[in-house]
């Protein structure tokens, strides 16, 4: 069964998208009878090079190409930031031609959400929009097959992965919000304008996107804001900290049965709570269901892989739900199934934790051992002494078991005895 | 559009199942046309009184009435872990009369999953199993729905409730094994005969199910084995966390093209690792695809709440796709969806940071402003003086912003300077 795809942008998203499905077409080809066609993909410069092979004569610079083709069964929109209204026009006219959309523009869904679900509701198309909040986190997906009996209460997060890296950054390297920002747009994690990152207004966006689908509240962004991320010094973070706390740049939303309480700024968050682990450019989601208790979502919260590769799932899923259905998706057919009779026990460095006695050359003999089996020993801790003995803790690189039990039995002889292994994750 | 349901089991999860179902039956209907029906129960004793009221007359004690019963369409399986066999049994027959089944028991789905799957291409029915792995998590859902582009390279977690509880409960109450296990039974964390749990046999179970249908490989569960969980002492625990690392009962498959690496024991693994942030009886789960990333799956991993809802949403799964085909769900309709114009500010405790001189009686009368005002203040901690001035953190319940501005007001007369202020999560 043939089905045609339609593009819209061919940025780094849509660039890469466009690779992740000339990947899998031949495979869905085989496995699962679905034949996926590039028809038109809409781009600002026909010229420009681009790192995926695509015919010519699909690009095309006129969006109606695309949106309105009578041809194009799904639309993918990888447009990008800029230009809000022309995006949003683009969305309404694939819709209103009739055609399934998956979204990835955050702030074209969170400002006219309501006008979007309207015109859904009217054409009766399909519609996904994954790839709009967490990246490569699944939230979306999760929401719409994971709470189908019950109410989500409560949402928190850290959506925004540039003022989590600039945080992270300031906390580990005692660096202000200024340095850590620089750092931040050096390494291309933050945009030359952070504007839209570091005062909140892209963690709204997402706030506000969770709140329309999976709280299935109208609510209006105008009426909404944010405290900035930027207004956070270093010793509120070490005095945080003192007390057991850190200070993280959140994203809060309570529905207590249609009263909306929300919060997106710096909060104090307990350093044992999982939103209070995520470091670097991660985000984190935890979602508070009324029989699940807290779900939570971690993982990249930006990219062009992740964020390319939830767009992927999203059409897959349309193209399940609406060309194929009732066909039974088993994954990989039993006939082609590896059959697995070999495993491999997982190795890695070890932890050694030996008793010997407090005796002079007891070390040196321990490390000849290991360097005999050409085993490296990364580092090694003596503890106190109790009673003439004491304990030893070496951490090594990994070794096979007859290895291991070849120096467990040479330490033996040597009145070294092995009390403990463990492998490092 | 009328649904015939059976049910195998009327233990916790299968009650708990019933009643999310009578919860939601109306709704269902007037929502999305969808009219659940029980039409028979299998249960070991008739006489039992139970918690949610059902027909008596659907009640049997053959499970050849609901599994062989022409009229369901549906099974739902809550057998429990006893009678590996009989579950075994049950679950065939209901694939060979052609029924669409929700499983819950991950002993028969582990050793028997190879059998399963053939059954299931034969018969051409759906299949869920969510409630197998992760209790309230929905790991098969976002494998299923989330990496259909890309291998999933790598699984890590961990798996089992009980022996994270231990773990956790050795390491901050400084307690051995066998107390924490003790303690474990006592909160009924722990079963009678904790062996599936402690040997690890349990998560092995969990981590054959994530290879066979997360990574599509028939493995031979009697082949493999596992490190047991028991063997840990609490002295490698404060050693491993001198090393900054924790000691965790990990679940580890790795699928390197074919070649399968695992292993079910206790690993130590870094701190700031989000597995090693999973606390008590929580499960943590990441999954390592080739474009998403590292995608982490945190939540109760027990508990009959959290699972039964799980297999609720797999049932609603199952009737979308098989009886609801192509029809366009977007959760609450437009018309019936609440319209928010009052929005609230997310408040809680509040983190307070001042300047002020270091004179005698200035916290006093800082402690006399928020005293006036109602506010409690949990805490109040003087930092050293620079230059005769100095820095005072206090945490307080929370106030609203009149009343924030009000004492910012009285306070700055009294020549105390409120710096910052950040709300607790």
């Amino acid at each position: 069964m043939e089905v045609q795809i339609g593009i819209l942008g061919l940025g780094v998203v849509g660039e890469e998208l466009a690779k992740i499905i000339l990947e899998n077409k031949q495979r869905l080809k085989e496995q699962q009878g679905i034949d996926l066609h590039f028809n038109k993909v809409f781009v600002r410069d026909i010229a420009k090079k681009r790192n995926v092979s695509l015919n010519p004569s699909i690009l095309t610079t006129r969006s109606e190409d695309v949106t309105k083709n009578p041809e194009i069964q799904i639309i993918c929109e990888c447009v990008g930031g800029e230009g809000t209204e022309q995006t949003r026009k683009m969305v309404q006219d694939s819709i209103q031609s009739g055609k399934h959309v998956i979204m990835s523009s955050k702030k074209v869904l969170a400002k006219y959400g309501e006008e979007i679900l309207n015109l859904l509701e009217e054409h009766k198309v399909q519609y996904r929009y994954d790839a709009t909040v967490g990246g490569g986190i699944p939230v979306t997906k999760v929401i719409r097959e994971c709470f189908k009996g019950e109410r989500i209460k409560k949402v928190v997060g850290i959506l925004n992965a540039t003022s989590n890296f600039i945080y992270s950054y300031m906390e580990s390297h005692n660096a202000s919000f200024g340095e850590a920002l620089k750092l931040a747009q050096e390494l291309g994690y933050a945009e030359n304008d952070p504007t839209e990152d570091i005062k909140g207004y892209d963690s709204l966006y997402k706030l506000v996107i969770l709140t329309t689908f999976a709280m299935g509240k109208s609510v209006n962004i105008e009426k909404m804001s944010t405290q900035t991320f930027e207004d956070i010094d270093l010793i509120d973070m070490n005095y945080a900290k003192e007390l057991g706390y850190r200070i993280k740049p959140l994203a809060v939303v309570e529905d207590n049965f249609g009263r909306i309480t929300y919060r997106v700024g710096p909060c104090l968050i307990h350093k044992t709570h999982v939103v209070a682990t995520a470091v670097s450019n991660y985000n984190v989601i935890v979602l508070e269901g009324e029989n699940s208790g807290n779900i939570g979502l971690y993982g990249q919260g930006a990219g062009s892989k992740p964020t390319a590769s939830a767009m992927f799932d999203d059409l897959m899923s349309v193209v399940h739900a609406h060309f194929n259905e009732g066909k039974v998706d088993l994954g990989t057919k039993i006939s082609q199934r590896k059959k697995v009779d070999h495993y491999y026990q997982y190795t890695n460095n070890l932890y050694w934790r030996y008793t010997v006695d407090n005796k002079i050359g007891v070390l040196a003999k321990m490390c000849n051992v290991f360097m005999n089996y050409g085993i490296n020993i990364e580092k090694i801790i003596q503890k106190d002494e109790v009673h003439g003995k004491m304990d030893v803790v070496a951490l090594t690189h990994s070794a096979d078991e007859i290895t291991i039990n070849k120096i467990i039995s040479e330490l033996s002889n040597d009145q070294i005895a092995v009390v403990k292994i463990i492998p490092f994750f």
